[in-house]
């Protein structure tokens, strides 16, 4: 891997849209900043473009809380339509306690309020409205890789990030939730350390890796940073995507 | 925040003995970069060369494991001496199964193996040693920032990472163990959004997301780059240390 790695933010990355052509726009972001895109370069989107580009919006005024959502949105302090839409995109319910609802979103991902957000985007007057994940992350990485590649005449990576809570630790982290062209999770069983021992660290997390790097540069409140350009990166692995990050129900301890 | 960022591993830092003086190596190792040092530069390093720097290595032939560690031990699968160094170093079990110790280290990280590890370090001719973590992280990175402040005439950010398991996913990343000179958690409460709408958000895990960059770019078997060189980042915020990323137990619902 090189030594030297570059973040830049694409400037002037418009308001986006439902129906936005999100491959164009980058396109032109990226030709706007004078990149000419090489071999693993990778371009990290956030959550947020991605999904207001596929129309993941929900006006809460129509949504009928059932009574489970009522009696959970009255433990948890929530609106009683957001623990529905809550509800409606998860598969279980993992912890709740007033203020903190944290589910096993239908996509795996265990993440507060099945990823579901209010803040930076725009709302109907008299009205409220919260825009879901994409509706398959890895399918939406995938799709805007091949627009790039062909634009570009190059292999890229992309990653969607989203910022997850965790347990123990304060704060919130940069995390993938969609990768294609890179390998989101990199095996090391049985590579030799520096002084010829086995490794025991098995697996790296190299698209949670690239999303927290990323993050870091899009900050949170300035949503005019949604889209980073990582440059320096190398990998031999072959491409996984995110879902290679998710460890299976069966063998994690923490549910 | 500035909107690129560059991420350099310092080259041909040296193997790090007990004693070594890890400030005066780092000084030497930036000034053969050709780096000159800005205020809000961040160092990040390795705990492993902290550690070694600090001598933090245990003999296992000299450890005689307790009836509990001895007992642990079969049940996980590890060196009895190992889980006896692992409980000396933790305040709690938090999870074990075969292969798996998660403890709450005696600084509060809840890790696997309170972070004691045989890979990458020397061991003795028919004889194991295991490195344990710096004494204490916050301190280190204190006294290492006072020497590289003084030379350099700025003020530098230092963060020492560590790879971490997490519940829920795959694969390990970047952490921060210490941290001084920076917003380890920077508070976003307040702040308006793009559409005037308060962040929900609370809290961004700033030194976390800065650990799991320089991981990216520190790879996992080559410790020929224990030490990353981050320019480009801004903060306002007051500096806090590592110990602010940790979530008090009262309020954590996952032990």
């Amino acid at each position: 891997m090189s030594t030297t790695i570059q973040l830049s933010a694409l400037p002037d990355v418009p308001m986006i849209e439902p129906g936005d052509d999100l491959a164009g726009v980058l396109i032109e972001a990226i030709g706007r900043a004078g990149i000419r895109p090489r071999d693993q370069d990778v371009l990290v989107l956030a959550q947020k473009i991605v999904s207001k580009s596929e129309g993941r919006y929900v006006s809460l005024d129509e949504i009928v809380p059932t009574p489970r959502a009522l009696d959970l949105a009255e433990k948890v302090g929530k609106d009683p339509r957001m623990v529905e839409l809550i509800l409606r995109e998860s598969t279980e319910v993992i912890r709740h306690r007033p203020g903190v609802l944290v589910v096993e979103h239908r996509l795996g991902f265990v993440m507060a309020n099945a990823g579901i957000d209010q803040s930076n985007i725009p709302h109907p007057q008299n009205g409220e409205s919260a825009l879901l994940l994409p509706e398959d992350p890895d399918a939406s990485c995938a799709r805007i890789k091949a627009r790039l590649d062909a634009e570009f005449g190059v292999n890229l990576g992309i990653v969607i990030n989203d910022s997850f809570g965790r347990p123990w630790r304060n704060g919130v982290v940069g995390v993938a939730l969609g990768a294609a062209g890179l390998p989101s999770v990199i095996d090391m069983i049985g590579e030799a350390d520096l002084f010829g021992r086995k490794m025991r660290v098995t697996e790296i997390a190299f698209a949670d890796e690239i999303a927290a790097a990323a993050s870091m540069v899009m900050g949170q409140t300035d949503a005019g940073r949604p889209a980073i350009h990582i440059r320096g990166l190398a990998w031999n692995a072959p491409s996984t995507d995110a879902r290679a990050l998710l460890r299976p129900r069966q063998i994690d301890m923490f549910r």
